[in-house]
């Protein structure tokens, strides 16, 4: 958990401020659920691994036999009635539940919030951070992906990033390419995990690895690895004229992301659409097309997502689809500039201390009216130190006020340059 | 705890823009800290009766051993290592103490982020609510006053709120008055919640009060009524020359508010500043003067601050200057009014079922390049509800979309028209 310093701060609302306006234009909604979530709902199963590292808060009025029966029992759980919710999809899917009448029957939501994660505190991993996602909900069909897709990339363009790809894949693939290596039915999300090495270990590496692990039988394992093996780099072409299709393609899946990358085509060209067939996404919710923003420098995706289809059904009891994509904004603020603003618009008063309080805040007021964003500073016997400082703040320009100054006209702007 | 919906989040968010942007045009700078503080910072004392509200976070990894140890102790404490932060002034303490050498000899923050306090659920008591919070931490002298006075009352303006009023006292002042009444030192915090209801229970209710709590003699009852009677409607005028000045007034501490109300009606003649002697605030931690942010027509406050020089030195280990303000947001955000955004820039475009998902997006990313807010719906039977659902939304115009519509160009905008 890290404290924000007014420059980093800065840097970080306007990426939000980026963010928000963009996903706005693109015709999503925001909306906003509370930090902690009952207990029982963040531990229902949809949240995977990461139910284990949610932060639970203690129940109130708890008294020490409470405690102890809890600690005779064993049931540890019953100290915690509420917990901090560790992704903002399993709040969504509560929220909608709740408040399905009240929406739209196609529901394009936003939410930009920190999440929280009992990790081990480690380089790039933090225990608060900030997700933004957004969701379609209530539109079973390729548009909707299609929407998330270019939504998605308009937003990074708009924080300024270049050379990203977006990567794609479809559950059904995933599965369909388990079942023809005869992998049983129970262990294809324990086989998926492997499958998702391959860009580090290779496609032997992986058969070896699910033969070691066994799920996969030591016969089937060279065809496994040419299965993985045998496919175009440039993750499209399957089912052109010239290509033979693999027995282990699901083309009904394989069509659907076709159809999507066609019209991500049309619509977005700027935005490389890549087919990856060892594309995973941890979570067992996901149900249909999947996806995943790559830098081409960096080893951590900047963020992803995909259909998962069988979870609001959860809360809800009758099936809903939904969709989402989720940006990783701690990985993101990293790696964007904050444009120069106006800096001439951001002015510095130096004050001598026999200034009155009332002239002072009189003229303050006076430039604040015609725009500027306006520091006062007491004059030290180190004015240049004073004045780098508010350089280095994006203040532009500075003017020394006496105690004789009695309207901004009377103020002499000078130019502040900050040193690089 | 509440979930917002798109209308009030929309208002939410506004609201929250407008407040940053007016704090930093005042020379204010933005930080943030972690949702979680150390239990043991929560529970210093300086948090006064918030202490008791702050929710605990279970320890990560305690067995059952370790929790029959916390019920065999009584020591319930050890079941938790951090909480949910139950203000900002805390946090704020640490943040200076932790980043002192990083910061500005004279440090103007702006805190906007949640809290949190296990209330029992009230009408307009929530569970999490937002502070905005701007604090002048490192001069002590009424200039840092003012200008947290200034720019709080030019973000209420900002937010289009008119006929509030400021009330201002000084702890100096309370103190003196108590002590005229020989009320014991220890008991001088208490005393203080009875003077804070003279507004309802009126002067004789508060002596009586006290002569029932213990803390005043009753012979001194009629006296310290008639001192709390005496004073002029506007709150001002104690020193006038034709004015006895009441042996109770704390001259210096008058003659500081004094010049904090000539400096604030040079600089914003708008902002009525009144003082008030039964102003009390409920914080231990307060040393100078206090404020509160009066709406004529509601019985609460709309926020409210004060000096508190000595607590970040119980931080720090050397004692420095502090003085904040903090606007309840949760409380203006129900009062004020979004404006109507330029409604002609925000469209829908209700499509056919059978455009492609392609030239749909590529219409959309179109209007969006132009500068549009665009809603993608599909027709349905129904199609005047789903614009009238816009229309509620801030969509100002729609145009249908078939399958044969290549680029925005060819499509016919016509208004919508809310219901009211």
């Amino acid at each position: 958990m890290r404290d924000f310093l007014p420059a980093d701060k800065a840097k970080r609302e306007h990426a939000l401020a980026v963010i928000r306006r963009t996903y706005a234009a693109h015709g999503f909604d925001e909306i906003e659920t509370p930090v902690m979530e009952d207990a029982s709902r963040l531990h229902s199963g949809l949240g995977g691994d990461n139910e284990k590292l949610a932060f639970g808060v203690l129940r109130r009025g708890l008294d020490a036999d409470a405690v102890a029966r809890a600690a005779a029992s064993g049931d540890l759980g019953s100290l915690t009635d509420l917990g901090l919710r560790f992704d903002l999809t399993v709040p969504l899917a509560r929220f909608y539940a709740t408040h399905r009448a009240e929406l739209p029957a196609v529901f394009k939501s936003i939410q930009i919030a920190p999440v929280w994660r009992a990790e081990r505190p480690q380089k790039g991993r933090y225990r608060q951070f900030v997700q933004c996602d957004i969701d379609i909900i209530g539109d079973a069909s390729p548009l909707a992906d299609v929407e998330l897709i270019t939504a998605t990339a308009a937003t990074l363009a708009a924080l300024g990033l270049t050379g990203l790809r977006i990567r794609i894949n479809h559950r059904a693939i995933l599965r369909k390419l388990v079942e023809t290596w005869a992998i049983a039915h129970n262990d294809y999300e324990r086989a998926l995990i492997t499958i998702d090495k391959e860009d580090k270990i290779g496609a032997d590496g992986v058969a070896a690895e699910l033969v070691e692990l066994g799920l996969l039988d030591v016969s089937a394992a060279p065809a496994a690895a040419a299965d993985l093996a045998g496919l175009p780099n440039d993750g499209w072409g399957l089912l052109d004229a010239r290509a033979t299709v693999p027995p282990w393609l699901e083309k009904d899946a394989y069509e659907q992301l076709v159809a999507i990358r066609d019209a991500v085509a049309q619509a977005a060209p700027d935005v490389p659409l890549v087919f990856s067939h060892n594309l995973v996404r941890g979570m067992g919710y996901y149900t249909g097309p999947i996806f995943e923003i790559e830098h081409p420098e960096l080893g951590y995706s900047l963020g992803g997502g995909g259909r998962y289809d069988g979870m609001i059904g959860r809360f809800l009891g009758t099936d809903v689809p939904a969709t989402g994509f989720s940006i990783g904004f701690e990985r993101i603020v990293d790696l964007i500039e904050v444009p120069e603003h106006g800096e001439s618009d951001s002015v510095v008063l130096v004050h001598d201390a026999d200034a009155t309080p009332g002239a002072l805040i009189a003229v303050k007021t006076e430039l604040v009216a015609r725009g500027k964003r306006v520091r006062l500073e007491r004059r030290t016997k180190n004015v240049k130190a004073l004045l780098e400082r508010a350089a280095e703040s994006g203040y532009g320009a500075f003017a020394f006020v006496t105690a004789a100054t009695a309207s901004a006209d009377q103020l002499e702007f000078k130019p502040l340059t900050e040193r690089h």
